[in-house]
């Protein structure tokens, strides 16, 4: 368990454990061990020198504190990684001491280290919006008919269904998600530069080599080394901030709906969410994780942005920052992605609430409706002006538009009693939400449609 | 010409057309049109109103300053701007005027406006984007051979070719550009969701309607209306991101080469650069409008990811700040474009300069090299060590690394003079740097292999 | 009227005008003839030169659209207007055109125009400011008996008064604004260093010829250039950003008091805030154009202050930006500072919403205080555990909470039947709130001592 | 030694220490037993209950892990941290339970821990910044004499010293220094207003135990609690930014100074600055953790000022991002201090590669000069031109500026021989420098005029 208390509202367990220190030692020694069998399998350096190499690469013997409290003397905590990798392997084999990291220059190591990191972040984020997935879908599916106010600059608007709402966040969700996947894909490819990117310490084998590592590895290879070209993890980076963006505006609209006033939801797990004082409290606190990640990732996104120019080939200031840059942003991300599952997954919807908060509006949000109904007999100037008078009066009289309009004589003798009588019902008011919901299911889970007959 | 002065230096003219007054006009006249001539079309609205609609829609008739001054007071140009269309609508038909803007909201005119004008930045900033990596690929081909240092934290390392270097270059444009691409394709989009996200004033045509204004306009349809989602805008402004942070690394090491200690690179345009006191000035004034914008783009991108959390099916606030915010971001992006293309194209590279700049490292540069030779027999750690010894004295008494080498016991007899004497050869230190370089240039240009047999 | 369409929701008219191409020319200008007339009375230029730059400096004669589209050919717009400057001058007076810009930078001239236009701004945010602080203590004043809700994580919670939620505005503001005056006042300084910040062009007067000229401009007089030490401008685009800050958190809960559920509050003005299609809209409008700023404003700061590495005694690429950033940073606290004023002068409070939503939650955010009660005799736990119980019957069984406490056997006997009857006073829950609305008002007016005699 | 590895360039260990779960506990129940003796004192709690805490209060007894792995299920480690604290407290006293935490939210105890963590942090700050100061001083006064090329966009121009160039670091370190201790000073108040910011459970005595509270943990009280209003920890992390931005230029400017092919400065101490591969290597490692400190902070202002719009009286998102944003802030500013006062105490100044770089440039950057002595008699745009063709010839025939001259007819006869040939002499062309590096040496401490009489 490595999360930190200042920060224990910024992770998740299992991602503070992808950059624990174990893991990170065990990163970097996956990358010199891997480097040594390559350069073995292909003679460069002998095979019992990478053996030792191998058999020294075990985390348990090294002394990560002081490791992390040397980096600063060196800006990277490749040097002092090393020095102990070195001091591991002479135990083992004095001879093979010399072979250790052979040329590879620190930012190999600590890049594809990295790049190890974010391949084991990867499933962790993905598992946790596919729950998300799910659970958007069945609530999607399961609300289609259930009528409710939509709401535009935080006032009510004519209505919705609660099946397209939840449709259009896992619309969001997926299209977000496609972006982060095609990043991973992209941007999980091996660091092998050596001292200036030329590999020169290989003499013509650096390219082979590079290749052998990366499979080795399991990570793609890219065309050339990129010490000084960060547009991979900057794509990757870029991807969680949308993912993050798109789980917060669903964290956003969620609170909302679980205000007092409004009720029409609740975060449903009943473990979570008490106060230290107020005994009644039932704090909406998925939402509020997802929110504090959306509070810090886009400005995250901007410092690895801004820190893209990079000087010559490797640079000075920016690449020392993108540690803890990286690391922040992905496990905010992964703290969203598991909170809204959770959020999603436990979601009560109160139905009630819904048509009565709808109801309570007097039927003013038909006030559209109605504009358009008489546009074509008054003139829309006139019925929009006849509306907004309507309106007023439903305010003031606190009487339903019906009833307001049933009055006007501007009105009477142009709506028939039966289509003012329907005039508020939102059933039938609803356009093409159901067609839209399908449509973004449909998108959203290509394979079945939409429909949710494929199996989980 | 509508570059303003205080923003002289924040876009370029063509870009500053495409967000003037008239372009947004024109944009915001185009949905109407398009919306009214679709809805006569579908027997929505009748044929002569969508033709006096199209009639009235003439930029030259609208008061652009007086629509602004009153859009605070709606919190969006779409309602002061529907009013005076209505104006000149009613000049050539008072029945008309009660179609105009039939089903749609304020939001469905403002979004597809400003995918519109996104529409005619893309080609702008891709045709600079073009002159860049043509350019790119020229210096690349052409420098295959030449020579220089690579700099790592600014400081000289083994040597490396300008080939590889202008390919590391253009081999991140294309790839932010590919980005970019796709994030265009993806997000011109149409928006036409009514007041509520379901179109429901067109009743059971909304998809109808929504789908041939896409057409009408050129743009892509949706699964759903997009309100309240932004996560497409939002990969887009990423992608400016992307390609700025390349466009800005690039500028850092032309501007970093045209140091007049370094002098490898020079800005090459003739009437550029010059100072209001210093006659002799010639400054790299394309790099640093392109690093202007590297500095002003990833805030934005942070804006508008944090502006992702948008409230319900319209948001309050941040939705307000987009218009803002994506038109900073395409007329940086635009005008880091254009810089780097005029530099890269203009670019004069001394390669004397760059030779004697390597030789001016007294050979110490290759003190990694002496190490991989001297580590089998010496030990790596102790190899290590003398070359400590030997670069130190190198400074010291500003000597050459071979000459100091053959001086050293600990090197005599374990260095043949042949090796010594070929030693601090940058030819023979280049490693893999052909292979990446061809290997860039192939990606860069994937019909050509690379090769510039192409045809442009 | 300088708005323009795009960013028509960005910047009040006011500060547009700050911003616009003839004020810019206007305090560019404004330097030229300072210098030259200091100069001349120090006889260093002479007299008649003076004059003629003096007369030349008239904006009408420049044409600032090909001055900006000249700007990026030197990075700077100074350059260009220089030459123009020169043009004038020459009209008048051949002899006169050597003088002009004598021994100053173009920086020079930048800098300090845009520190005149930051003099012009300032008072036009204090005005708006002030307007918002007697608006606020006049609510807060008012209201001070007006008991509500307070709300934590958006969740109902033991009652506040409107009149201490205004006075936490209210202080919140004045601090603020204390900050934005301090950055002003040592902000607002001359800049003269001539080419490398030395002065050296005018020999052994440097040092007074700035002194004059910051006295001819009403500006203060640094004890150096600071061509490229950005502090005190950075220090000012933070004060906007901790204002805009303030203001946002404003917008935000008058923002969610206006939701029809809520009701509490509405943005009064009876020609704001309508929508395109919806005739029964009242949108808090003002709320969110602040809002905007508020999502658009921490970005800049952020670009500003990572803009201040800047290299040595003229940066490249961050100091070209600043323009841009500074003149985005002020419209947008000016409007944000200019709609919270409307907001509150205008603002409607519904005291009978206030008190039937506080009723609305049944009693049980008094449970809290049914703990407190209960604590020492039942223990604290065994108390939590009580209410929490009582709290899900209130809920479940929709009854309040003295009568679902009345039926507990553990409250019986405890708790007097006139204490659980005036459990849920919320009049009786108000702890310090009115001594800390005192506290708040005295601090904001310290004059007045918060108690409103002082004159306006 | 708390610092992490894949952090291990972002903090200093005494900041790490600071933030460490340790300290972290410290601060929390440093709170909780204050506020127990203060309530007992003033007789709301039994004395015996406020002991019993007090003794349960010991941060060994803790599960950081625990609590820390339990805060996302409540968005606050402050619930799971009571609840232990009470269990602490049961072992010592059952009947001292109920007295935990009396009257005060879980707000109140992060808040203030916070607050405390910021006073501990502040003195290391401080010592750094001191150091930094005085070594900046020492420069300074040392190379007074010193003449060095001046830079603007990275190309030389007329020269300036050494002395003043660290003179105007010093001036903007101090006052940035000045801003942070200013919000230091208004910032470390302590936070006590209970469930909804009334401190209601305290009756009538809530403003005097929060007074009594401020003065037990020797902070500051506020006029009103600050649950919802984050202004002065807005500031203090402004000021963090600002002081980064200062540090991060100086970094700028000596990072570039060390570039082999500049040679004027290099970060001095000897353990430090090696490579893993390139024994020649000298990285100014001081340096590039400051900028990366630079390419952070900026950003996580952004995050904290957009977080400043916080909810009601308890804010859903950003308020719950607030510890992890400042402890970064804070942390990173105290790397980059350390590091930068590590760098100036140890800079090595290269006064003849200054010498020399300066004659490299060919007396062209005396161009101004030449122009300010010919436009008398030539006019200056005669004098201007003439210079441009001058220092073309310069840089094509490789002479130097006053031998061209010397040929050129237009100068000949209006140049004197002495005049010309003293044309290049630096320490002739230094305007104000000497009198602009007093005047900041005497702001920056204020107490000794600046020249170095005060005992240190």
């Amino acid at each position: 368990m490595t999360v930190r208390l200042i920060e224990s509202l910024a992770t998740t367990e299992p991602l503070a454990d992808v950059f624990s220190d174990a893991s990170v030692l065990r990163a970097m020694l996956a990358f010199e061990a891997a480097l040594a069998r390559v350069e073995a399998r292909l003679n460069i350096i002998p095979e019992d020198a990478a053996r030792a190499i191998a058999e020294a690469a075990v985390p348990e013997s090294f002394d990560a504190a002081a490791i992390a409290r040397e980096a600063a003397r060196t800006a990277t905590p490749g040097v002092p990684f090393l020095k102990a990798l070195v001091e591991q392997t002479r135990r083992r084999s004095p001879a093979a001491t010399g072979f250790v990291h052979w040329g590879a220059t620190s930012q190999d190591l600590c890049d594809t280290a990295l790049v190890l990191l974010l391949g084991k972040a990867q499933p962790l984020l993905e598992s946790d919006l596919e729950r998300l997935r799910k659970a958007l879908r069945r609530l999607s599916q399961q609300h289609r008919s259930t009528v409710m106010l939509s709401r535009t600059l935080l006032q009510a608007a004519p209505p919705t269904t609660f099946g397209l709402k939840a449709a259009g966040w896992l619309g969001a969700v997926q299209r977000s998600r496609k972006q982060l996947r095609r990043a991973f894909q992209e941007g999980l490819v091996a660091q092998l530069g050596g001292a200036s990117g030329t590999v020169a310490a290989l003499g013509d084998q650096g390219l082979q080599v590079g290749q052998a590592l990366a499979g080795e590895l399991k990570l793609g290879y890219p065309e050339a080394p990129w010490h000084a070209h960060r547009d991979r993890l900057a794509v990757l980076v870029c991807a969680c901030g949308v993912v993050v963006g798109t789980l917060g505006k669903i964290a956003r609209d969620i609170s909302l709906l679980t205000q007092n006033e409004v009720g029409e939801a609740a975060e449903g797990s009943e473990n979570r969410g008490g106060s230290s004082t107020m005994p009644h409290k039932h704090n909406p606190v998925g939402c509020a994780l997802t929110l504090a990640a959306a509070s810090r990732v886009p400005a995250l996104v901007s410092s690895f942005l801004s820190g893209m120019v990079q000087e010559h080939e490797r640079g000075l200031g920016s690449l020392q920052a993108e540690w803890s840059i990286v690391c922040g942003v992905i496990q905010a991300t992964g703290m969203a992605g598991a909170s809204m599952a959770d959020v999603a997954e436990g979601l009560t919807i109160d139905r009630s609430r819904m048509s009565s908060n709808l109801d309570a509006t007097q039927g003013v949000i038909f006030a559209e409706r109605a504009v358009m109904l008489l546009s074509p007999t008054l003139g829309r100037d006139f019925a929009q002006k006849t509306l907004e008078e309507a309106t007023r009066r439903c305010r003031q009289e606190k009487r339903r538009l019906r009833d307001v309009l049933a009055e006007m004589k501007e009105v009477t003798g142009r709506l028939e009693p039966a289509v003012l009588h329907e005039l508020e019902s939102p059933e039938q008011y609803l356009g093409a939400a159901g067609e839209f919901q399908d449509r973004l299911l449909a998108a959203a889970d290509p394979e079945d449609g939409g429909h949710g007959h494929k199996k989980e």
